[in-house]
């Protein structure tokens, strides 16, 4: 087991990474704490429900009598983290929650950080509050269970951390691509380790996300306008920030920030990865429009994070629009395969 | 124009208490910055519609494409200001949000601190955050056009502040009661800033309420009991905290802890404040009954705030209950009347 340690002051906790720790009863009991439990787990919940459910795990905190000095303990994947995490931050004004991811996306992003949220319908990470648990727990095992397609999405965020910070991680990756898909223990234990650090360091720099952290959302501004073209079924998330990825190397690249070289190993790696780098059949135009419908959420236009290499993540305002559609018209379709 | 400053740090914020304050355009110019606002205001809302108004307030933010530098304004009395502040504590993970508390109850209590909140039908302050405003505006004009109960209802608050934490303050109540009630203005800067000085104290050492926090509690665990067997209908909060003042002023003087000059001088002060200060009619073992209630929801059992004198409140382990008994007998109904 590895132990890394966000360093937030009096809201530091600790990340427990390694395999096999939902069996470790030391660490388990530790995490329950003595006092009253709740355990929030799921299957799938449709995105529709959420707010229902919301209302339904505050409505069992009261009947359930817990008390201020309750944990909640979020025991699933991105969407139950969130969920569980917004109703110990509202709940009596903030009680304590443990984190156990289960999946390799939550296990590497959301559970670090502190950022919970209810999706609303009409609109994505609307409606949240910044609530740090008190332990994170990532049994690597658990990913032995996890479709390969959602273990996939996983790695797309790895391989961001990569590319946004760590060129010798990135390095590391493209030399053990082929050990984590085989789900080797040792090598999945060090790239959640090695992919924590820097969202843990990051945040720790700036948790309420007003300079730095903003980096973490590279590939995340074309994701979600890929997310967004597909009616939120064509992608998974870690999917669409794959194709993200692809179109920021992209446009740094055509801005003269990137070179070729680096641009080709991007892709190289995300294709050994099995994850999309191109959404062919998508209209430039669409992408563009969601992409303004983000800028008009922002004061100031919209700014994208664009590699200036490998490991060296920089934000900066968008280029032109003319400048991103040929990007896109050159990217989204393989014309070379055509 | 008084200012006095809530020391917590980088979530520092400023309370400003005078006369014609919405009339100064500078100020409010200031509280409302240059983006995007949503002011948000209401005449009486009943309890049950509040989660209704508080998802309608956030499908109003996101459907009015309000972004993350947007500001919130909540004009009007303790409801307003802690659904509009649980709001701006959800919205985004937090948006600005500024108050200006427009009855007295809200300027000396529920607007400084930071505490929000959105009633559950089946239980008061369950779900909510701490959220701090970024500054407050109290115009003591606004209590001119207050309906004389709840006006009242205010002073209670008032009367506490001097009760727990400050025997000169006490000393000019009794003075200077005449002058409140007739709303002389001088009078009611001074008593609003002298009860905003002591919360600020007492939030900026313990702004979780995990210690000294808990004794701003002063009448409110009799005072919650009380209201929960008046339905939420016999008596106003701050009603039902007077008499909880005198219940805990009672249960000291039982316990030895406080002299019969000081207990007949709280009585005094607020039967001049026009407030009850018993209850007729309410029988003992209903108010203990919500008691044990409240003792349930604590772990380690129920505490009260009890006073070792005026200007001197201590938390305690409550007393037993054939204690609590004989002084609810001895309060509530007024038998030297009958």
């Amino acid at each position: 087991m590895e132990t890394i340690e966000v360093q937030l002051g009096e809201r530091s906790y600790p990340i427990h990474i390694g395999a096999g720790l939902l069996a470790d009863r030391r660490l388990l009991e530790q995490a329950a704490g003595s006092g009253q439990l709740l355990i929030v787990s799921n299957e799938t919940v449709a995105p529709l429900y959420l707010r229902k459910l919301q209302s339904a795990l505050i409505d069992a905190l009261i009947e359930g009598g817990f008390r201020r000095d309750a944990r909640i303990v979020a025991l699933g994947g991105g969407v139950v983290g969130d969920l569980a995490g917004f109703a110990a931050a509202c709940y009596q004004r903030g009680i304590d929650f443990v984190q156990i991811p289960t999946t390799l996306l939550a296990q590497v992003d959301s559970s670090v950080g502190g950022k919970t949220a209810v999706n609303h319908p009409k609109a994505k990470n609307m409606i949240g509050a910044f609530h740090q648990p008190i332990a994170v727990i990532s049994d690597t095992d658990t990913l032995r269970t996890l479709p390969p397609r959602e273990f996939g999405a996983g790695l797309a965020e790895v391989i961001k951390y990569g590319l946004l910070a760590d060129k010798e991680f990135f390095h590391w990756l493209e030399e053990h691509i082929d050990s984590l898909l085989a789900l080797d223990t040792a090598a999945l234990e060090f790239a959640i380790l090695r992919s924590c650090r820097i969202k843990a360091a990051i945040v720790a720099e700036d948790e309420r996300e007003q300079g730095r952290r903003a980096l973490l959302n590279l590939g995340h501004t074309f994701g979600h306008a890929l997310e967004a073209v597909g009616g939120y079924e064509r992608w998974l998330h870690g999917e669409a920030v794959a194709i993200g990825l692809m179109l920021a190397a992209a446009t740094s690249r055509r801005l003269g920030r990137l070179d070729e070289a680096s641009y080709a190993r991007i892709r190289a790696l995300l294709e050994r990865a099995g994850l999309p780098s191109r959404a062919p059949g998508t209209a430039p135009g669409d992408v563009l429009e969601h992409m303004r419908l983000d800028k008009k959420a922002r004061r100031g236009g919209l700014t994208l994070v664009l590699l200036e290499g490998i490991g060296n993540a920089v934000t900066a305002a968008a280029p032109d629009e003319r400048l991103l559609e040929e990007v896109l018209a050159a990217e989204l379709d393989d014309r070379s395969a055509a």
